[in-house]
């Protein structure tokens, strides 16, 4: 952990979390606090939690997409999915959290990576089509990509996603400062209140609230188990 | 179906449709639509789609809370959890969709249930305290009580619930308008640009995106079923 960091959690098959990734640099620059890249694995943090991902529900998965496209309209940011969806993001992930590369291309590589799942792009399955990408932003592509698929490179991702979800991750994009994590996109605001030191949550009345037990319970759910 | 019409589903549980109820009334009105109350029972609305509630997973249960809290305040809404959560809504819900009751009435009665769950009252489960509620603000309580337990009460309710899956909601607050479905409290900006005819939705590229097929399945997700 770096202290007064933002940490910012991830995956490329989210485009809340490509919506939030074009924001969070600049973000975390205007609030004086750095930014800390932690690329996951959404579908272990739905597994973990037992959850469904939003694509996986039709009437959500529609919903979804329409707000995904008002987010991204209202943001004026270019938005098209990639060829197949759900996708293995796997390999960009293992790029994202690669060893050994400076953070400013670091940055630059997710930028490309992730334009190329949300902006239009081709996706990120196919390794010589990244490499390729990698090397076009004047990295070298067939190296990375090999660090990446790399035991080593596997497990980085693999642990950063394991230390999400002991800190509560269940979503992406999650941002976490201070020990406080919000929640997508749209949480972006709350953070920055947040860090502004003005967060409305009235910390009586959230410990109140958290220990009321429930009287009915949904068979089958969670609790139950 | 009444044309033109804003549907508003809900369920006393949840905490995002008293701040939504709070605001529908008004939101309708200045829009010049009619508001038609359509109670469900949301864990029929999860056991349908096979999803986790949000109280189900504990730290998005805990990051809710918060995000509840951030809302009610933003909206200037008192904001304090019934005795115990989850509850049982049914009887709140078999009563806000009685029949043969003015609609005035129906929503007074439903402010009433909702300020008892989540504006610091008693909560909804006792019978005899919810007669008393309605009768408070001069309904028969008992009568009112007694219809919305009838065979008619619960079928009512059940009715509901069954439409509401079948034009695909699968949550609370929802608002559907002129076929367009609307998820959440934060979405009721959204239904207001829709309603102005200025929705950014691109419908080109939403069929476009509608169409993409998977590429890779998460093991034990409700696609591979």
């Amino acid at each position: 952990m770096q202290p007064g960091a933002v940490d910012f959690y991830f995956d490329f098959i989210s485009p809340f979390a490509y919506l939030a990734w074009k924001q969070i640099e600049k973000f975390a620059e205007n609030h004086q606090r750095p930014l800390v890249i932690r690329p996951v694995l959404f579908a272990a943090l739905l597994d973990h939690w037992g959850q469904l991902g939003p694509a996986e529900i039709e009437p959500k998965r529609i919903y979804i997409m329409k707000q995904v496209l008002r987010r991204a309209a209202e943001l004026e940011l270019p938005l098209a999915p990639p060829p197949r969806h759900p996708f293995n993001p796997l390999l960009g992930l293992r790029l994202a959290a690669v060893d050994g590369i400076a953070e400013a291309d670091r940055r630059r590589l997710i930028h490309v990576l992730f334009d190329a799942t949300w902006g239009g792009g081709p996706g990120i399955e196919d390794v010589d089509a990244v490499a390729a990408m990698a090397s076009g932003i004047g990295l070298d592509g067939r190296a990375l990509v090999d660090a990446a698929r790399s035991p080593e490179g596997k497990a980085r991702v693999r642990a950063t996603t394991a230390q999400a979800i002991e800190r509560g991750v269940f979503g992406v994009p999650t941002m976490i400062a201070d020990g406080e994590l919000f929640w997508g996109v749209d949480s972006l605001a709350d953070l920055g209140t947040f860090l502004r030191g003005a967060d409305p949550v009235d910390r009586d009345k959230l410990a109140a609230w958290s220990s009321i037990t429930p009287s009915a319970v949904r068979p089958g759910s969670a609790r139950t188990k």
